[in-house]
Formats: C-alpha cells, sequence, structure tokens
C-alpha cells in the first residue's frame, strides 16, 4: 500500500473477525509507532500488550468503548514514561505521532484498528489494573484486529477551510 | 512508496536544494495532515504557508533554528484553533497525528521536512506575526523543500526496550 492512498484511505475500525493477530504484526505495529520523531528524541513511549480475555473484561470496564475492547483480539495500552518527558505538550504531540505511525502500520498490514481516549478519564485505574509503576501514564489504547467492516466512511473539512493564510 | 517502508524510512532533513515546491503538493502535504484522527473529530488543526522571503527571516527570529526556517523554501505555520478543543492532552495529541501525516506525506513526495518545536517559546510572537487572533496557538513549524542531504542517520530504542508487558 502506497504512503499517500495509506494515510487518506486509514479509518477507524471498530468491529473485528474472530481470527488472531500474528505477534509479529503486533511487533512491526509497535516498531512502527517508535519510529516517530519527539523532542530530543526522547521517545518516551512505553507499551502493553493486552491480549488475555479477563484482562480485556477488566480493560474495558474503564471505558464506555469497553465492547470495543472486549472484542478485539489485541489490545496495545500505549503510555508515556514521566521520567524521560521534558515539555508536555511537545510529549503529548509526539505520543499522537507515535499512535497515528501505528495506526498506519496496522492499515498497511491488512488490520483495522481504532484510537480510543475516552478510557483516559480512568488512567490510574487503568495503571493499576496493568500492575505498572506510578510514573507511566496512560496515553491511549489502540484496539486491533482483522476487520468486519472494510471501510466506514468519513469525511473531512476542505484544505480551504483549515489554511487560514498564504505568505 | 510503500506505507511501512515510509513510516521507518522518514528522517528529519534540515537542509534543502534552491529549488521550489509546487503549491499543489504542499496542499497535498496539508490535505495529508488533516486526515489524521481527532477526538470527536473536532479536526482543530489550521495552518499558514509561508514562502515570502522576509516573513521567513522574522519568523526565524523567534528560535534558534532560524536558519533551518530562513532556507527551507516553504514552512508550513500549524496551529490549534482553542475554541473548538475539548481537551488539552487529545487534542495536543491529534495535532501530533497530524504533523506527523505531514512530514510522512513529504516523505512520500521526494521532499523533506523537519517538525520545528523549540519555537513554541515565542508562540505569541509567532501569532503576531503572522496576523492570526488570539484563539490561534501555534504547535509547529514544518520547514519542508527538496533535501539536499539524502539520508540522515537516526536510531530508536528496540521494541524489547519500551514494550513493558504481554498479558
Amino acid at each position: 500500500m502506497g504512503l499517500l492512498e495509506g494515510i487518506s484511505t486509514r479509518r477507524s475500525i471498530r468491529e473485528f473477525v474472530d481470527q488472531p493477530v500474528e505477534r509479529e504484526q503486533v511487533l512491526q505495529i509497535i516498531k512502527a509507532g517508535t519510529w516517530a520523531p519527539s523532542g530530543l528524541n526522547n521517545q518516551p513511549w512505553r507499551f502493553v500488550i493486552v491480549q488475555n480475555a479477563d484482562v480485556k473484561k477488566e480493560l474495558g470496564k474503564q471505558t464506555k468503548y469497553g465492547f470495543v475492547i472486549e472484542r478485539a483480539p489485541v489490545c496495545i495500552a500505549v503510555f508515556v514514561d514521566r521520567t524521560v518527558m521534558y515539555n508536555d505538550v511537545k510529549d503529548h504531540q509526539a505520543m499522537g505521532a507515535c499512535i497515528q505511525n501505528m495506526l498506519l502500520a496496522t492499515h498497511a498490514l491488512g488490520l483495522g484498528a481504532v484510537w480510543l481516549g475516552e478510557i483516559l478519564k480512568n488512567a490510574e485505574a487503568v495503571r493499576t489494573l496493568l500492575g505498572l509503576p506510578n510514573e507511566m501514564e496512560l496515553m491511549a489504547v489502540v484496539a486491533l484486529g482483522h476487520p468486519k467492516t472494510q471501510k466506514p466512511s468519513s469525511n473531512r473539512k476542505a484544505v480551504s477551510e483549515v489554511l487560514l493564510k498564504e505568505l
């Protein structure tokens, strides 16, 4: 899949068929995340792979989108390591770049994923559930698998609506 | 260029040859940015294209990396529209996803770019210089052009260093 094509054809996938995802592919997705740029190349991202049904069930209780987590064969909980952060805004941007790389890589592999952010309201509970130390702060959960729905529609503003000026 | 290949071969490019960039390509890069996901699909990104030498010179005075801005044929100042934001962390992540798409699209087009963040220390001065209203907050400047240096090296931690657990 071409890079430009992949960027514009990626969609949020929330329904998955009952088919496991190869571990090697999950690692490729995480690797793609790590190729994101970060300020001072501090690489603040950390990951937890969740596939165990009981853990997914407990994780799902922390968001109103728990049904997506329970049905996804793989969830990747994405954390920022507060001990290596240097600037909140820039580190959060880097985490967004990392997650976007993960979504694009998922798409490139013929899989589907959705970026779950509503669960951040229970970031502390998720951290405790996954048995992580205080310095790990939840940034998102990426739920992924083989897509049931191939091409949900989506829309974006025209460039003319978001281009403020040309100087 | 393949999507996975593009993600891992993108590098920060800070030196450019003296050759203009087609406006159509600049618009493609911005369009790629807008294909990023955002919470509630609020699409908070806004853009200013800067090519005028005098404006680039003034912009460059706001960062110690001004020499990159002055030498780049095109700079895209990326803003977040505070009036449509709903959550600081999530909106900043969305802006990072948007900027990452822009960097990947630049790479796909055979161009090079660097994400400049140090200039955020003078976000207000940049906003005033570009004549934008208070609600526009600078998120980054992307400097781009035809690359002089093709392949700067870079490195990332191994996946085993950032994968905390598998459950």
